[in-house]
């Protein structure tokens, strides 16, 4: 608007009236600093934001993506060992090259680590084979870990074998019925059923076995191998549990009863599926129940025998996570955080290296946004973990650190694992960020179908865009949702892989089988750094909770329907209302406060205490204390129940107390589960009076 | 800057030139409003500020608090009673006279009252004599309620009397090292030795007595008064233990065990000073251990007996907190909140209606103020709160409700009980209130030394000024402090006073006694009042954590001379560095903001991220966990020891896992000690970590 006047200025001005022009004009400028520091914002500009998330979408490449994958998975690198210290630096000096600014922080963790194992099968005829115990064709030097269980106790036993399909209660109490005993035994189980290693073991040492061995179904090209992975409860290093496990931190001791919980007391091992079905093939005993459909037409005891053997020592390890930093300008101390672990358990080509190349390529692709002037409104920290697969011990440290910060300042946590692992976008979520994850996959391209978005493609695949939620443990999200109430997205393409945790996970196989053309990583890459920009640059956070609010009620209904009426639901109605009513008034005030962008008194106060409120709303479903006797768990709508078999995937503290009034059927188990109803309304309630703002 | 111009250019210009040059003018505001919406901020201006904080001094009047004192203390107003009800009113239409916005918050709670009562002494000459049970004088008419302590269980007794002087546990080994046994007896205890009611009576129910006495020494003139109160452990509701009591929230059974365990279950009055000397001096049996001086010779049991009878209800009652709320300007979303309890056991002129006075003067100043164009930056909130004399029950209800948003939100509570009982100023605070506190007091006049301020003559009577912590639990900072973390002041003038809970405690008695010319109500309103001015107005939180540091570093030093090096302080030195390295780090950023009053980038923004800081900082001593076995405790530093001999009046769970170490002598007593100790460093280290706001 000043620009059009000076040239009629030149022909209406005297000298003295040029002078005195600029002279007001100086004046007026002077003033204007001087009393109204403000007026030296940027302006607020969409142009400018539109513009720079299309220069983020059109920098993509696959080559670069590749290439970080390549150097990334060159050696196998455990959590704490050498090759782990050259991806730690890989990715620190990525970072660092490219300008960003980095850091590392470090921690003391008690890892676990195999030293000897052996295992051998004794046949009825007389005859034993000895069972190798890693995948074919690798030779010492590539320095590929030992198949193993992290944490499993030292020990051995020369006993029976029994299978017992996925090793839930329901399958031991099959197998009673079958007449099978599996006291004394060594158990055979496959993975499934949603149950964790660690859940399988412990059932096992319940029902009095003396071992377990563990195989993996799958792709029968790929049955030589052995899924490695831990057998702890619970998230963390179990030495510094509830806090950051930081150089000169308390250490419990090995022998606390609060370590000596988190470990299983009986040894357990990976198993590949071939060895597996070799000896179950040759079992005798009781027949496998029919709804088993595992292929196995006997269950033991015996005849077949193992010796089985396992050494492994628990050790303290420092482990590494790597960050760069995009401070923002306007709000620095509000922060957009991207996660990926970077330990694998071999190569890591697809678990968790496709994740760590798409966050080093979101790093490249930021790093050319600053370069054209970009700066983002908040603060934007890309996460590089360690430890993931010994029980996310690195993420978990970090937020148990943090957490008097994230709590107040976290504006959401994006987690990426495995990026690529086979056609299908998948996608998991707290619900405010449902929209956004929509608006951003109909802004990025398909990776498998020409000439369409994900989210078309996605619509297309699954007829509905389904995004799950995050009440699982398998990643790092775990501590950012369930420890301190942060709003999180966790996705990937493709769902299972043949070679999870084996030493088949290589680049060769990415290039072979999970995403030869590089063109999901791409995706997922520009999906997630898309989510961030927005999280990032929009002046108002693109949070929506109506969807809360309805997945609320949903899940209100299934409760509904699984208690039969013999429980008030009441509370809960009222709470969702109250839900639904901060979501109505924060929509509004979103709806003001844009229209606002460029007038008003405050407006950026007001922006950031709506922002704030939008933030927090998430925290307000954490409870102090915690699911009962777990408390480390805080969050009340979205965490693991106890007991595997829950309907519910939601709501973990009714989904116990659910359990414990089925199997106990007294009065005080209905008392407990109204109380979790309770306590499951009061969090909604909070969340509510977060969203709102406003004191009662 | 511009003034100065307008004269010169009507000589200069032109026509067209004026024409432009307004055209100019319109053009550049025109591209300021709608490009720079900030600039249309009011300039933060201390004048301003220093203008409206001596309009507040300068409008002090002891006739209207004196006023204010009468009508609220017309009749006895014990919660939940129809009088209770008429102080509501009129403290509500006082706030809205005012036109201050004003709302109540009304809670369903369970409270307690008196049925019946007989108390009589039979003496071993076969005399007796009925001991009336209420302050002579008194007619029904006047609505004193009966002395009775609130939530003891209704019962009987006719038994040998006991002396137990204040009945704490070494009273009672004193009691059996001189041969007497205080089981099956009614024992008779003194107030006094820093324990509770509650805890009086739970000692002499462990030691088989089956009721309690207790009465208050003091001024003779008026030792026929009872002194009333509760006997219940804990704070708040108990049906609705860390949650708000609100309609249709959650009620525990009152027979649940967690509501069971906060009564005491043997019976217990409180007796006047002058029935108890009566009743004492026919005591027989031992000898009164001579270190008690308590004025008894023999402590029986008996020969004297008493037949004790008391019936009392506990109902579910409404109590309402009463707000004014006036909205802050720049930062509506940040409260300072200035509170004090409505409801008393009589009439209440000092206990605590001469605090309620003094907040309904500051409400008159205030609207003064914004009469006069005050607006604060901040938004103050005056509370009136209900039922504290049951347990601080109207402020823990309402803040377990708003526990999400005052965690974020709140800047301080200032807490005024009973305002005046006596000359001399006393003052508890957390610590970096403490500076603020000193400043203030330099600037209200002394109400009993003339010349003097509050400062000076504080100074002068105890020669240093002493400010003591809020770790007791006897008023309504308990629920701000030890459960949400926000910065407190409490604060009276006058330490003891001899009518304290009885019916003698009337308007009558503030003008012969506790406050004759209103002097020392004025005082403690102006520095309240002033205090919430710095607080709501100051751009940069006047918080000092230098203070604290002295404070924590004071601590580790009594810790340190009680532990004799038997345990590594190592983790807490280390913590206490790093606090004081956040603090010097708040300091300096405190004072470059505070010279950019005018200039750079973002100022406004910069501030709101370090007041935030300031203010959180206090959440950082809390623990989600909370105290051992009295999780409702979250704060680490401040808080009740559970054994009230502890030396330690800080770190509570140290102090009683101290406590427990000594009483055992075990290895396990040791490390629990250490890990409490842990726990304390990283709640320091939290508060630093707040403090610096950066992640790690």
């Amino acid at each position: 608007m000043v620009q059009p006047l000076p040239k009629p200025t030149k022909l209406l001005l005297s000298k003295p009236c040029t002078f005195l022009f600029l002279l007001i004009i100086i004046c007026i400028l002077g003033f204007y600093t001087l009393h109204y520091p403000h007026a030296s914002y940027p302006p607020s500009n969409r142009q400018t934001a539109l513009r720079f998330r299309r220069d983020f979408l059109s920098s993509a490449t696959n080559s670069t993506v590749a290439a970080y994958l390549r150097a990334l998975t060159l050696h196998p690198h455990v959590a704490g060992t050498k090759p782990s210290l050259d991806t730690i630096h890989y990715v620190q000096s990525h970072f660092s090259d490219l300008g960003l600014q980095t850091h590392t922080a470090h921690y003391h963790a008690l890892l676990s680590y195999p030293l000897r194992s052996s295992l051998s099968a004794h046949f009825s005829n007389g005859s034993h084979v000895d069972i190798p115990l890693s995948e074919p064709g690798l030779s010492r030097d590539d320095g590929v870990i030992k198949p193993y269980h992290a944490y499993s106790p030292s020990g051995s036993a020369h006993a029976e074998v029994v299978f017992v399909n996925y090793g839930r209660e329901e399958d031991y109490r099959a197998l009673e019925a079958a007449g099978a005993n599996v006291s004394g035994c060594v158990v055979i189980a496959r993975r499934g059923g949603e149950l964790p290693r660690s859940e399988a073991v412990r059932n096992a040492e319940r029902h009095g076995a003396e071992a377990v061995l563990l195989y993996t179904e799958g792709d029968v090209r790929f049955n030589e191998g052995f899924e490695r992975g831990f057998v702890m409860s619970g998230v963390g290093d179990p030495l510094s549990p509830g806090w950051g496990g930081v150089d000169g931190a308390e250490r419990l001791d090995l022998e606390d009863p609060e370590v000596l919980k988190r470990f299983p007391n009986i040894p357990s091992m990976p198993l590949s599926a071939g060895a597996a079905g070799a000896i179950l093939a040759t079992l005798g005993g009781a027949s496998a129940p029919g709804e088993w459909r595992a292929g196995v037409e006997r269950v033991g005891p015996g005849p077949t025998l193992v010796n089985f053997s396992y050494e492994g020592e628990k050790k303290m390890m420092t482990i590494q996570n790597v960050f760069a930093v995009i401070n923002g300008l306007e709000e620095p101390d509000r922060y957009v955080l991207l996660g990926n672990h970077r330990d694998a358990w071999t190569y890591g080509a697809v678990d968790p290296n496709s994740g760590t190349a798409a966050l080093l390529d979101i790093a490249r692709r930021y790093a050319l946004l600053i370069n054209s002037g970009w700066k983002p409104r908040r603060t934007i920290i890309l996460c590089s973990w360690d430890a993931e697969e010994f029980g996310m011990v690195g993420s978990t440290e970090w937020v148990e650190q943090n957490l008097v910060n994230l709590g107040s300042k976290a504006v959401a946590y994006l987690n990426v694992d495995c990026a690529a692992l086979g056609p299908g976008f998948f996608v998991r979520a707290t619900p405010q960020l449902d929209n956004l994850i929509l608006e951003v996959t109909k802004k990025v391209k398909d990776p498998d179908l020409e000439g369409s978005t994900v989210y078309e493609n996605w619509l297309a695949t699954n007829r509905i865009v389904d995004i799950q939620r995050l009440s699982g443990v398998d990643s790092d999200f775990a501590p950012f949702v369930q420890h301190a109430g942060v709003p999180s997205i966790d996705m990937y393409y493709g769902r299972d892989f043949p070679v999870y945790h084996t030493a088949f996970d290589s680049y060769d196989w990415m290039r072979k089988f999970g995403d030869p053309l590089f063109h999901r990583h791409v995706a997922v890459a520009g999906v997630w750094g898309l989510i961030a920009l927005h999280l990032a640059d929009d002046s108002i956070l693109p949070f929506d909770y109506f969807s809360y609010v309805d997945q609320l009620k949903h899940y209100k209904d299934v409760l509904n329907h699984l208690l039969d009426g013999s429980i008030s639901l009441e509370p809960l109605m009222t709470a969702i209302e109250e839900f639904a009513y901060a979501a109505r008034e924060a929509e509004n005030e979103a709806q003001t406060l844009k229209e606002e962008e460029s007038t008003g008194e405050f407006v950026m106060m007001k922006k950031r205490a709506l922002n704030d409120r939008l933030m927090l709303a998430e925290r307000g479903f954490l409870d102090t204390d915690g699911l009962e006797g777990r408390q480390w768990f805080k969050h009340l709508v979205y965490g693991p129940p106890t007991d595997h078999r829950s309907e519910l995937f939601f709501f973990p503290g009714v989904a116990d107390a659910l359990n414990q009034a089925n199997s106990t059927k007294t009065g005080q188990g209905q008392t407990n589960l109204q109380h979790e109803i309770w306590r499951v309304a009061r969090a909604i309630q909070r969340a509510a009076q977060a969203l709102r703002g406003d004191l009662h």
